[in-house]
């Protein structure tokens, strides 16, 4: 890794605060030349003999042009982000300022960072590790509480501790089975069978957790997409509108942050629900019906959530035919009945017998759910997204913004999250979850040759891979090219 | 001033950094109780026991949730910007994370920020005079070389030292006038007329240079209006594309910051220009040439500069009627001939007599200038930007990129700013250019009553306008309203 291209020990600078017009920006450095190379450029204190942990007011000069007044704060390594002597240059927020004082430090010998060069160098210089890395940049994307607490829950480490433990008993085992080979001919057998079975079953429970939990930590982190269906004009676009008008203003209370980007997401409860875009599937429940359309069907399959839409002059046997579908389909689903003030007794009494001839269906959903919470003492939150066949059916109007809570409630209740401990730990990234995945294969792999003295060759390789992938993770184990895959993706300046 | 409502002891909290995506953001907080209010919802140190000017690491927490890892700034009044105690929460640039913590703390009784509410208790503090701290606004607007050095050297106060020091010799003759009327009928005199004639004189010279400083001020601010003129198809466009496309790309190296403002303006040599719609006025010469519409004579009237633009296949004659105009117009130009290969001899002999026949108004205009440089030895800069009608003819091809840096050049000689001395101060407020006129006038009234005995009481009252005049400038003399209409153009967070 010290030979690597991505280590190397150039003073690198860049601007850490968003471009555009603000009270100030903060440019900045890290590597052995930090302090010295702004220094030279720094009317002031001597920032060479200052502590670290320091502020400094003086101007930067571009010999006798002042560039700006300025803030400098210094870190000195290995107290610092990178672990490298880091100076933060505060100046006032004028793009031009903030160009000119860059370009002066370039001349100087500093070089423009590239993307997550600063947290790279914390990961290369152990100030993380790799999955906390990729915390930081989710973290900095993160635009709702849920995505906020993945992020942060993982760049403080909870997740590292977890697999730290897991890799640590293995080695142990790995090293002992290493030794039998050593004695090959001697038949000795220093790793005692059983106890790495117990072992590979525990790690297997964990590994199975966290492997369950991508699919909560990804819809946290990213969001839940959900599909607003029904029959044109029964007024979807209303629905969304109702719904957005409500929770966009809470979002857009920092002017600028989500007002450009939010065009069909909200958030409900700290959660993020984003639309799927339903123009190309208007008349979604009815194509499901007839089979249809493919790319339409894959749309639907990626909702977590479908809002199904009726209107209260709609044919009750054809509702009751759509809602068979959407069961048959497994994605949980409200019923929800718009325009509740034309709701006719008569239509009322329909609904009322579609919900008894569909009990059949409700009763397979509670016996689901039984088995389900037995499941969920085993393994928890194996399936927090079991879709619940008891589904109430709810009355709303769109347009007159009635019933609105109500549903949003029922949306929050139907993903289950408010079930979760907020505690344990999840995976939200899919690297993690297809090296998760990989480390429980070859773990089967060991369970299976575990009995067999003619494959114990095998045991040692598989354990070893199992390493290897969960080394994968935390960047134990590592190449230039994932590194540079992963940093590529953060914004210059972190 | 104690008693202003813009005079409060509130906490105050905004975001410093622009909204956005980036590595981090900075809230700031002001006020006496800034370091309490986060010490109550930061684990870390104790920060209320920290010396000032260093920095903490650690969490913000609302109650268990820990909303972000960050680094805290400690400036204990007076020693900060406002001399109340501030901090600055460096937090990871996400939306969610910064709204959070801001939400957090105004929780816990900080006020959100107005606009200018920092840099107005700076001043009202004592830390800026009211000029610097308008500069401070002008510094973060800055985007040229010209701009960001009219508002450094604003905001560095050479400008203040020198009314400061007009003003101290006034109150010195004012209150000896004073003195006068208090001994009315005993005729003494303690303040000598001619001593005070003569300081006048010396403040009006100031004063004159000042005020005629201000359209060069003006420009390096906001830059110089230039009209590309000349008849349809001549290649205005591909000439502004010309100079753009290659100052372009200097003005945007830094990603964001001026790539979707910059429309029709660049920067040459730095100095802004600023290229007014040509779109109304495609026939600009010949329109004058008609005495036709008045807006479009109101926009070239505001350009400080003309580029005519010629085409080789244009009839000679109506060329020279243009270039008459053009020199009554009064306003400088450059001729300037594009697609230069189609230039025929006959063209560029029609172009030479041309010349000559205009020699008159070219020995004009060397007139002027002798003239002009011999009251520049008076009164520096008084007439930055006088025409020279001495105007060569360049030849250029706008589409195959020739002659553009020639052009450059001269368009650059032809606003002169090469000839000032940077180190002058320059005023470039128009609320500062007319607090000086209205000084100017109130002295100018002195030296009318000065040596007439019965006008003595005006002359008391005419010193005391231009007292009040000069101190509006600095904010020695100030109202809330006044206060309010320059600090709401500011951004919040400085």
């Amino acid at each position: 890794m010290l030979n690597s291209p991505l280590h190397n020990s150039e003073t690198i600078i860049a601007l850490a605060t968003p471009s555009g017009i603000g009270a100030i920006g903060v440019i900045r450095l890290s590597g052995p030349d930090a302090i010295s190379l702004v220094n030279e450029v720094f009317a002031g204190k001597d920032l060479s003999i200052q502590p670290t942990h320091t502020i400094h007011f003086g101007t930067i000069r571009d010999g006798n042009q002042i560039l700006d007044e300025v803030l400098i704060s210094l870190f000195i390594g290995p107290k610092s982000y990178t672990r490298e002597s880091v100076v933060e240059i505060s100046t006032h927020g004028s793009a031009f300022i903030i160009e000119s004082i860059i370009k002066l430090l370039i001349r100087k010998g500093a070089r423009p960072a590239n993307p997550g060069e600063f947290t790279l160098r914390a990961f290369l210089n152990g100030q993380l590790d790799l999955s906390q890395a990729e915390a930081v940049a989710d973290l900095i994307a993160s635009n709702s509480q849920a995505s906020h607490q993945v992020a942060m829950q993982q760049m403080r480490g909870g997740f590292s501790s977890e697999l730290q433990y897991l890799r640590d008993q293995l080695i142990n085992f790995a090293s002992m089975i290493e030794l039998e080979l050593d004695f090959g001919e001697e038949d000795v057998e220093f790793a005692n069978r059983e106890d790495l079975k117990a072992l590979i079953y525990q790690i297997n429970r964990i590994l199975h957790r966290l492997i369950q939990s991508f699919e909560q930590g990804n819809v946290m982190k990213n969001g839940v997409p959900v599909v607003i269906a029904g029959k044109p004009n029964v007024g979807k676009s209303t629905l969304l509108n109702a719904l957005l008008n409500e929770e966009r203003a809470i979002v857009s209370e920092i002017a600028g942050t989500t007002r450009d980007t939010v065009e069909d997401e909200m958030i409900i409860g700290g959660l993020r629900f984003r639309f799927i875009d339903t123009a190309g599937i208007r008349d979604t429940v009815d194509i499901i019906e007839a089979k249809g359309v493919e790319r339409t069907h894959e749309k639907i399959k990626q909702a977590k959530l479908i809002i199904y839409l009726v209107d209260p002059e709609q044919n009750v046997e054809e509702i009751k035919t759509q809602i068979t579908y959407l069961i048959e389909l497994g994605i949980p689903f409200l019923t929800v009945v718009n325009k509740n003030d034309l709701v006719s007794a008569e239509f009322e009494a329909g609904l009322s017998v579609v919900s008894c001839q569909l009990s059949g269906e409700e009763l397979l959903g509670d016996e689901l759910s039984v088995v389900s919470s037995q499941l969920s003492d085993l393994i928890p939150q194996t399936s927090f997204l079991i879709p619940h066949a008891s589904n109430p059916i709810i009355f709303i109007s769109a347009k007159n913004k009635i019933g609105i809570e109500e549903l949003k409630s029922s949306i929050l209740e139907k993903v289950n999250l408010h079930k979760i401990n907020t505690d344990d730990v999840l995976i939200s990234n899919i690297r993690h979850l297809e090296a998760l995945q990989k480390t429980e294969e070859s773990l089967n792999r060991v369970l299976l040759n575990i009995d067999n003295p003619i494959t114990s060759d095998f045991l040692a390789s598989d354990i070893k891979q199992a390493l290897y992938f969960l080394g994968e993770i935390t960047g134990q184990v590592t190449t230039d090219d994932l590194l540079e895959t992963i940093f590529s993706k953060f914004c210059i300046g972190k």
